[in-house]
């Protein structure tokens, strides 16, 4: 063992609406030992938060060194202060009003972080992903959804209620008449995400079958003009809407993530191009870059609000955990094997 | 004397384009004392900044308690950090390139911060004024162009490069296809700000003579509805690009400021309808406000960004000054009587 596996970890847990992934993590954003498991989200949020919780508890046990603290990045709109669930879709019934901080603290007896999945992500790309060494990133998110968060020196913005980093809620010029799912129209999200995408392609009466956006995306491949013409909007509304941004917050990099940034020069040269037209002289040498650490950045950004959470505790003086844990919310921890041993 | 007047005091100056306006203030945000004088633009900026250290030092050596440091907000695109000007306008013709702090302060042998006015004006207003007590304010100044920053916890964010703020250069729904001063089209500040109103009408062919945005005003209170329809696209624009803005970034409060700021409910009930309509729930009642502290905002600004410079040099070990002072940027700095005795 190198002097590296002395040093504290903590563990970072994505909680999403299909699955639930967490890992070991050291201080610098190297992910030791991951699991993952599909989230029980039929089952009802009690058996969502017990498959997190014991997630977490077997990868404790499991850890050779000390674990510091656990973070969370949990699907929801999420108080961070308060720990808890302020609201949820569909994906996850009954999660609204979960107070996650506080139930897996007392489960397992470690200081816990929670935020949401996007900001987790957001943190994890901006400190060891796309923004590493960075002062600042503004970190968006298209897929499901358009959402994302400013990342000033290593912090997600959080805002005064909790709620910030609501992008796919700003005006959209190429959105207009368009319901949002926010109730009211013409916003972002509604052209520029990946059902907008699909919804757009449909609007138009494209030719050929698309269940999905990928299928959209495998049309405009095939020269399909409406598919061409849907991802084209999406990716300028996209983009035009981030150099607005870039003009109004001014961050050293704009890190692009979520399931559109996967996808091809068909949606990116767009989004460039959006970005183009609308950044000013002053800021149109900010880059636009994918993130880079894949499907372990929530979990690893997760685990850096954990670390930082034991820290501002320490300058608090506040002491760090409950110090015993109540493993009562876990339905079971010992049934499931993680596949790994300690 | 009171024991608050042997508290230490700053200097804060505002350089405009047509007056420089300096004050003592104390670190609670109160105007001690106060001069004004024309800015000499015409005689270029060595010039303009003559006059402004030579305020400065009249203030500084007519006070009677100990002067700590001098807070510059300047017109002009400002990095803080190197403390210089970016670009100007042709109100302040040589302005661009200008080494304020470094300048002032070699005048002076105290520590200079520099800012731009509208920054120093929003942190005056964040700290002192409409956000007093609140933990971020979203400043919109909407006058002769539209600007503001957001100021987070006190501390006006200043961008990678310095620039954060240009929040008329945000797509607007309302400017499409009009030409944008960055050399863009279709940003807000073209259908928003001051002379934007004054354009609307012309080029609705308005009935009425309308010299500038005030006569505009004067038309639309006597119910022509060419002023009313301009009066109330410029509101709405910016009330929704507000709303816009809270959705991505949750201030406490948005300070709305600003020669417009000043006007009426014509103005100020579509700023209101606009941000009604594109702010979501979770976000609809932070409150818009206008301005508090008038005339003085910027001073009041620009001198707290210079206590926190003395504060941020002593964290540092920096020494605060230079220790002594070279007043050979001042042509005569005895040549001008401020009206008020030390």
């Amino acid at each position: 063992m190198s002097s590296a596996d002395e040093r504290p970890l903590a563990v970072g847990i994505d909680i999403g609406g299909t699955k639930t992934a967490a890992g070991l993590v050291t201080m610098r954003g190297e992910v030791r030992r991951r699991a993952e498991v599909p989230t029980p989200a039929a089952d009802g949020a009690e058996a969502v938060l017990a498959t997190a919780a014991r997630l977490a508890a077997e990868l404790v046990d499991g850890s050779a060194d000390p674990v510091s603290a656990i973070g969370i990045g949990a699907a929801g709109v999420i108080d961070p202060r308060r720990r808890l669930v302020l609201s949820a879709t569909d994906t996850l019934p009954g999660w609204s009003g979960m107070r996650v901080g506080d139930r897996v603290e007392t489960a397992l007896g470690l200081p816990v972080a929670v935020d949401n999945d996007v900001r987790a992500h957001a943190v994890g790309e901006a400190r060891f992903g796309a923004g590493r060494g960075l002062s600042s990133a503004l970190v968006i998110a298209a897929g499901t959804g358009v959402g994302g968060a400013l990342v000033l020196d290593g912090h997600p913005q959080q805002g005064a209620t909790g709620i910030a980093g609501h992008f796919g809620h700003i005006p959209s010029v190429e959105a207009q008449g368009l319901p949002c799912t926010c109730g009211r129209s013409g916003h972002l999200e509604v052209i520029a995400s990946g059902p907008a995408v699909l919804a757009a392609y449909r609007r138009a009466g494209g030719g050929g079958e698309a269940g999905d956006t990928r299928a959209v995306f495998e049309l405009a491949e095939g020269g399909d003009p409406a598919a061409l013409a849907a991802i084209r909007t999406a990716g300028r509304a996209l983009g035009g809407a981030i150099g607005g941004l870039v003009n109004a917050l001014d961050p050293e990099v704009v890190i692009v993530t979520g399931g559109l940034s996967h996808t091809s020069a068909l949606w990116w040269g767009p989004l460039r191009d959006g970005f183009g037209e609308e950044a000013i002289d002053l800021v149109r040498s900010c880059p636009l870059t994918p993130a880079a650490l894949g499907a372990d950045a929530a979990i690893i950004g997760a685990a850096a609000l954990a670390f930082d959470l034991v820290a501002e505790r320490m300058r608090s003086g506040i002491p760090s955990s409950a110090g015993s844990a109540d493993r009562g919310i876990l339905p079971d921890p010992r049934s499931r094997n993680l596949g790994g041993s300690a």
